[in-house]
């Protein structure tokens, strides 16, 4: 592939800075039109907020992580632009880059997502398998996130038709340890997905986040075994917010490893015992068209500035309960442009914390 | 308990003659007032639909049937009059009468139906006995049909604190016969009800024609392990379409007896894995004031006859396809209750066949 061009290795540079996730991100993209110019903008916002600001990833850093991706044979993807999922894109957390490695033409198929119980029984494990297998026949891609039981069967049962592993640390990390080879596998037959840097150690922040890009790249995610408040349930909420159909095997009551799934299933997912019901509940999604949303990221119609009255305003609307952006610019009767921009300073110079559902509050 | 008193042994008459089931009755007591008055009109209805008319019950057969019925110590429960329970009372094709035997006070409750396979698995049955319990120690009627397998687990679940059995029989025949005893604890410590005459063996046809009274009886039918196409799913269906609510237990796909309530859940009903779900689920049907609606039999304000072209224009409009008896009102543009009286001559006269929906046909 190309290199990254000096826009992209911009858009690295805001990633991977501390304090600037997805949201952020992109209100600084549409408040600066660019990543250069977000960055060269930051010490001024982080101050107008009145902190220090973040610290910025160095040009150097990132140049030596798109190096290190080039000699895994992995590339990036980048929001609103070329191959990046359109379904991921859709999201309101989208990442902004991913790293992928293998076969980019799995990202056209209709996906479906296969998650559940790490310690999942042998029987749930061989239904997952067979049910990832029928999928895939039907041109489905079963995404998942490599971890054991489930998961694992899930990838073994589409790894001929077309698997996609969203894993939570970097490309090159195995875990859990035994899934070595499987990953290696899916690297060179399947996609291997990833949002983190190469080297990166999956830490317990990273699985939620990668549950997102599971949910985010299918239609559907079906849940096979789940203990209750386990990690595909949060899977299964993300996708409900995302919008795609949620689905779950049932199981006996008598059986705990049932329980996740039939609260699922009373909760409003669909019931699924075989793979036509997992294709008849995401039909009507198919029909949805498949394009690539080009992002547009001119800068935003706003004064490059904002009263300093504002920023008393919207400050005196917010302490540690998390509020609705929506509510601030309700009562602060400002513009809401200016009650982002307030609020992106107060987020990059340290103080404002960003909440699920557009909600922030101030840092305790 | 006092004599049935004549106008009771007429209703029994009525009810005992060929040819005349709940919806005919219903609508022979609307039109004439009492039971004795449409005895009398029988012949005179029959002729004018073309026919000899049904084969009416005798005095002397029905007082033999009031005999035995006292004699077996157990006692008639008359639509519309005294214990008879409301909520069966409310379906379109209520018994117009019962025959009970054991504690009357359990009707008083609200009930849950209970049933599922015969051949269910020793797993099934167990939570059937369980749930029962459950349910029976919160203060519900456990209502099922004496069947064996989930029947009897649900009625032995129940046994201690009130269970309800409804059989397709005579109450003094046991079927299958392995639950006699079961059958004999039942009218003495729970309630026994049929709708059959004393001895009657229970055929085909019968069983769901109980499956009706079990489900009319209840706030809600739970089903626990059933395969498509069963007797379970008859009973879930009756409930739904008297309004009432269908639970259903799920169970592993890998199951084949999971299947029938796997596909209920899947059709709308509510997964139900414990007691606490089912009481959840009816616990909306509870603020329902239980009361005895006493039906009004004052004859209705019709004239006696209807004019001979109304006997034609109905007749034109039937064939042998069951067609709704508003589309028969509708485009005869005759009144409805003219076109009543025309399809009870017609029936009384063995010419016409009811179907469910309230649709009608001519007969083949």
């Amino acid at each position: 592939m190309a290199e990254p061009s000096e826009d992209q290795i911009a858009r690295l540079r805001l990633i991977r800075s501390e304090n600037i996730g997805p949201v952020t991100y992109f209100q600084l993209l549409a408040r600066f039109g660019s990543a250069a110019a977000a960055i060269a903008a930051i010490p001024d916002l982080a101050a107008r907020g009145g902190g220090r600001g973040p610290r910025l990833a160095s040009c150097a850093s990132v140049e030596r992580e798109i190096e290190r991706v080039a000699r895994l044979g992995a590339r990036y993807l980048f929001l609103g632009q070329g191959p990046y999922p359109p379904l991921l894109a859709e999201i309101e957390t989208a990442p902004p880059a991913l790293i992928v490695r293998g076969h980019l033409a799995l990202l056209d198929r209709p996906a479906i997502a296969l998650v559940g119980a790490r310690n999942a029984s042998a029987a749930a494990c061989r239904f997952a398998r067979g049910l990832a297998q029928k999928l895939g026949e039907a041109g489905s891609a079963v995404v998942s996130g490599l971890a054991r039981g489930i998961d694992t069967a899930a990838h073994d049962g589409a790894l001929e038709t077309g698997t996609i592993a969203v894993v939570a640390g970097g490309i090159d990390i195995f875990y859990p340890p035994e899934n070595e080879a499987r990953q290696r596998a899916i690297a060179e037959r399947g996609l291997l997905v990833s949002e983190q840097p190469p080297g990166t150690e999956p830490r317990a922040r990273h699985f939620p986040s990668r549950n997102r890009i599971i949910a985010g790249l299918a239609q559907g995610t079906v849940v096979v075994e789940a203990a209750p408040r386990s990690g595909s349930l949060i899977t299964a909420r993300l996708a409900a917010e995302a919008g795609r159909e949620v689905m779950a095997v049932p199981g006996s009551p008598l059986d705990p490893r049932a329980q996740g799934c039939n609260q699922l299933i009373r909760d409003g997912a669909t019931l699924i015992q075989n793979a036509e019901d997992v294709l008849e509940a995401v039909s009507p999604l198919r029909v949805r068209p498949f394009r690539t949303k080009e992002l547009d990221y001119a800068p935003a119609d706003v004064p490059p500035d904002v009263p300093e009255d504002a920023r008393a305003a919207v400050a005196a609307l917010l302490n540690g309960t998390p509020v609705p952006v929506d509510e601030l610019v309700r009562q602060s009767s400002l513009p809401p442009a200016a009650v982002q921009t307030v609020l992106l300073e107060l987020e990059l110079a340290g103080r404002l914390e960003r909440h699920a559902g557009g909600k922030v509050s101030v840092v305790a």
